[in-house]
């Protein structure tokens, strides 16, 4: 059975491409328009209630939001491509935790700059440059705490690469593309070289290549 | 070693707290005095570089972000007390699944209701109530949702207790109490017999009666 992956052209999806084909799992994608308001149809609320992107199908297995999907795959295929989720216990714990950071601290600052920088406009709205400064001083708060952690472990949960950090590539994309903020990136050093080291993998280019996107 | 939980007076760390005795993992707890900016000290950030609540010490390991913190719980002492994971790695995907909604749609609108109505006023604040109502249409589509959700499964992963269900009990408790809108609950029949099951749990009343906080 291959996977269906709805949404490919938006960041959130993309956690779940990248991941994908990190560990190896064929899959398909079905295009949403949210411009069109594709996301508010009867038939894509039935899989997805609150109507917003990625949803996966999997012969009758359902599965939305992309950070359970992602957990989801790296766990059904632990012992398949690259192992994403650390090798113990306590490995995972710092994974969850660094994830859970992504989630709570570092996507709410970034996803505003690019609602407000990269989609508003194509919208008709003007940006606000008080609350565009506003998030950018959240963000750039969360980095100074990675660029701390970074200078100690390579990567966010330890010497291995992980969800944690694959789960920051779709919109730290648009912040050194569209948002046009990249030196918030090339002003801490060991978050640029993280930042390389993790853009640069085979999966994430592919993903880049095949859905740009609004990148 | 006993685990040391930091916060337990605060929203977020009751998650933990209410976890840790559904698993019957004892440990001790810690106050930290967010009004008088104990979070801040450096002792306290070598802890949780982000200055939150809660962080757990558990003989040399550290672990910060609460649904992290629950989630690496639930997998260590997995065949111990009550499991919280579901028994297969589908159900495990329902949880993260529901798990994701609450910390993305359902606590953003329902923390604003409490920074704003509890905790604001304490600082001084005087609510706005256009803010207020933004905030709560919010938490009314969300609940919507649950609603339907909820007509179908007993709990929201399943015909099982979870890691999701246990993760809306703080705020939610803040909800029906001091915030003063249990009606958004108790306007939903499936909703209200859910919250009813949830909180009437030992673990969560033993949570309510030892640390009240603001309750």
């Amino acid at each position: 059975m291959v996977v269906k992956v709805y949404g490919p052209d938006y960041g959130s999806p993309k956690r779940v491409l990248v991941c994908l084909i990190e560990k190896g799992v064929k899959f398909e994608t079905a295009g949403i328009d949210l411009f069109k308001g594709e996301h508010r149809a009867p038939d894509y609320l039935k899989l997805q209630p609150f109507g917003s992107v990625p949803v996966v199908q999997d012969g009758d297995y359902t599965l939305f939001e992309s950070r359970a999907i992602i957990r989801y795959y790296a766990e059904k295929y632990k012992h398949q491509g690259t192992d994403l989720l650390g090798k113990t216990i306590e490995e995972r714990g710092l994974v969850e935790q660094w994830l859970e950071v992504e989630a709570q601290n570092y996507h709410p600052p970034i996803y505003d700059l690019v609602l407000k920088i990269v989609f508003g406009p194509l919208m008709g709205d003007t940006p606000d440059p008080k609350l565009i400064k506003e998030s950018e001083d959240k963000l750039s708060k969360v980095l100074d705490v990675y660029e701390e952690r970074l200078s100690k472990s390579k990567y966010l949960a330890g010497d291995f690469v992980s969800l944690a950090d694959l789960s920051h590539l779709p919109f730290t994309q648009y912040l050194v593309g569209k948002v046009g903020k990249e030196y918030l990136i090339r002003d801490r050093k060991h978050v640029s070289s993280w930042w390389d080291d993790i853009s640069s993998r085979p999966s994430w280019k592919k993903v880049v290549e095949l859905w740009p996107g609004l990148y």
